[in-house]
């Protein structure tokens, strides 16, 4: 019974809301053609920058073309949910498509870019050569693995949709084989799992995984000791989450020290096999599993670009994000460098929105030939979370942990998906996950 | 402002009916591992049957094993839905371990059978042999080619969320490189979709296909003609849904039209390769996908255990559902051919789950060493929908179409999802879907 009144609740409730929606979705279905004659803006990567350039350029006397590889936007700070089996990856991903609906001016190809022919004006794909008239290359970032071969081919990374599927299959079937694994040693490796990098990444997911193996799966293998499982989490400074203050990231250490991840701060892994993860100091940790968060660099397509490289492999702009050559290319978000205040700009997706914001009002004035802006970078606040009911968040000089900053850091991610739809089912999951001490999507696919 | 009414609504909803769940919810949590000197039963497959035997089994005095080479549930019949971008794959699967929490004396282990030694009481698979007192072979079906080698390479097969997610990915695949195809009969080849099999399958996902195109793609893509685009839906009888009233079977035929489908009856898929399919009386299609939903045949256990096999390759059990020569082994669903009232009992899930209650009643007869039951079928109805308002519904005299039969429809199909988290998913996506005439999981995944 009580499962029908939820029901019903629910439903009502969306038909209820729906009905008023649907006028405003509707109004958005009339797509005409992109008009001719006007410039064209070609905007490659459909990450944060990318397409609040495209949205931006709205209604403005251009004709605008989005590429990127996949035909969805992916809300990259919630991958890690999806890597500990917290959310299906259709919760965070977005047509792109679905998105420009709202802009009768742009349209969408997927193609993936080989190489950016700056004279020319022209992009090579794999589906055939783009012309441009202005270009805005938000191609974003990758893991970076600083040329350790070992690593690169045996580690897991956590970048993408497809990166953070793999990861969650391969979490799983660990769990699989230790509970058929009769010999100690081998079942310890396959219970143990090391996390490079004490970044957001890395702590958030190191968080999220001890959760689901100390409040979910200890359920689901009964026949397994779980205190056997380790989760190690590995920062070469000394501390984690460096950008934060050091009050806070005493607080994130505490929490997470708390749900049972072993932190050494100050310790470097050096390599990795089929049985170990060795670090600097000598120390070997028996594990099949590497989790890669400790750096991120521009995508391959800052090199193909020819200019000048900043830290992380990074394009260097100019303050109006453009090209010091090439006034009509635009570089954006992770794949741009550029200095405020002393120091780079984060590879953060706040600063690749104010920047996509700041990339669309530039072409509209250099359509209309007026200067150009600078870009100024406004510090939204950090924010990490380490699990239920715990979180740390900093703004200026507010500093919150605990409960209140972790409700803070759910409404936010909420809010920033693209999509009521995504929104919805991602609120399903965690109200589900929190009030049931559960993991819904842990299955394994594509074995 | 509207859409945060919704979200406290649904919040309020959850929080308010979930505490009380959890109470229920939590009593399973106590999961002692399964006593020893108990006859040890092993049920091979998670599907509809082996699961049903595995929950029934629960407090028996038996050491149940299930086996299945997933470690989640799978809802069949909504796999159409996968496949035309209405659903994510989570939403219709479920792990296995988490439905056995209510049974103390079940375990799980992810394997693939390889052989069954009837002899030797022995499972030979993929993670070791396995001994048995007690078999339940529930391994149920796959797709049938007929032995047409062609088709079974080329067309897209719809039994498991893999062949569902492949067939979603390509079909958007098409969509995406047709908007980009300046030669006109290449673009209405990869916007041509040949359905072959007339069946629920066969009906449904042409139906849902149709309106994915007709509802949501024609939006995406304002520069394609979507007036090109073909669904047809071949069968190789006199009419569909050949189960069903031949009033119920016009209903289909005339909504399928309605909704844009060309249906052809009495007509056969010979043969396809890169370009076309064509069909026994000579026709071609010029066409990049054929979907073959025109036969199931019983998986290649049945064969390995050299015992009389039925029609579809099914295992002949007596009515009792045993092996003629081995009393300790049962055969169920899909995988097992029975007769009653003069027909082969049909493939569906309905036979499988009350077959499953059978083979768990005598096994605890078995045990307790009394007579065995025999099954009976008790038929619960035919349906199946075609799309929006439309579907038909058959149970004996009773026949239902229209509006009324697809609230039924939906209703059946949600109650029978196994976990309360999928339902709701579900139900989400089907109140966004139908309200914004919307399909909110058109991504290609793993391009």
């Amino acid at each position: 019974m009580q499962i029908r009144r939820i029901v019903s609740l629910l439903l009502g409730g969306l038909i209820a809301g729906g009905t008023a929606l649907v006028m405003r979705e509707r109004r958005r279905d009339t797509n005409a053609p992109a008009l001719r004659g006007w410039p064209r803006v070609v905007v490659v990567g459909g990450g944060f920058g990318g397409l609040r350039v495209a949205q931006k350029l709205a209604g403005a006397p251009a004709d605008v073309l989005l590429i990127d590889r996949h035909n969805y936007h992916c809300f990259q700070p919630l991958l890690y949910q999806v890597a500990t089996a917290a959310l299906e990856p259709e919760a965070i991903a977005y047509p792109i498509r679905r998105i420009l609906r709202g802009s009768p001016n742009a349209r969408f190809r997927m193609a993936a870019v080989q190489r950016v022919c700056l004279e020319e004006r022209k992009l090579l794909t794999d589906e055939g050569p783009i012309d441009y008239d202005y270009l805005v290359l938000a191609a974003g970032s990758t893991t970076n693995y600083f040329g350790n071969q070992p690593i690169a081919e045996r580690s897991f990374g956590l970048k993408n949709l497809d990166e953070a599927v793999a990861l969650r299959n391969h979490i799983l079937e660990c769990f699989e084989r230790a509970s058929a694994e009769p010999d100690e040693a081998r079942r310890a490796a396959l219970l143990t799992f090391v996390v490079a990098g004490g970044g957001p990444t890395g702590v958030e997911f190191a968080g999220a995984l001890a959760e689901l193996i100390r409040l979910v799966l200890v359920h689901d293998y009964p026949g397994l000791d779980l205190k056997e499982a380790r989760v190690l989490l590995i920062e070469g400074g000394p501390a984690l989450l460096a950008a934060m203050a050091p009050s806070l990231q005493k607080e994130a250490q505490r929490a997470l020290l708390q749900k049972g991840v072993e932190v050494r701060v100050n310790a470097q892994v050096k390599d990795v096999d089929a049985e170990a993860v060795y670090l600097a100091d000598g120390t070997v940790i028996r594990t099949n599993t590497l989790v890669w968060a400790a750096g991120v660099r521009a995508t391959d397509i800052a090199k193909e670009l020819g200019t000048p490289l900043g830290k992380g492999g990074r394009v260097r702009v100019e303050p109006t994000l453009q090209l010091a050559d090439h006034p009509e290319v635009f570089v954006i978000g992770d794949l741009a460098y550029l200095e405020d205040k002393g120091g780079a700009l984060p590879m953060i997706a706040p600063v690749a929105i104010q920047q996509g914001n700041l990339v669309a009002e530039n072409i509209r004035r250099l359509i209309a030939g007026q200067p150009l802006a600078r870009f100024s970078y406004r510090d939204p606040g950090k924010m990490a979370t380490v699990g239920r009911n715990a979180a740390v968040f900093e703004y200026g000089r507010l500093r919150l942990r605990g409960f209140l900053a972790w409700v803070m850091w759910l409404t936010v991610h909420l809010m920033q998906l693209v999509g009521f739809r995504n929104r919805l089912v991602v609120l399903v999951n965690w109200a589900w996950d929190y009030l049931f001490f559960d993991r819904a999507v842990r299955l394994i696919s594509q074995r």
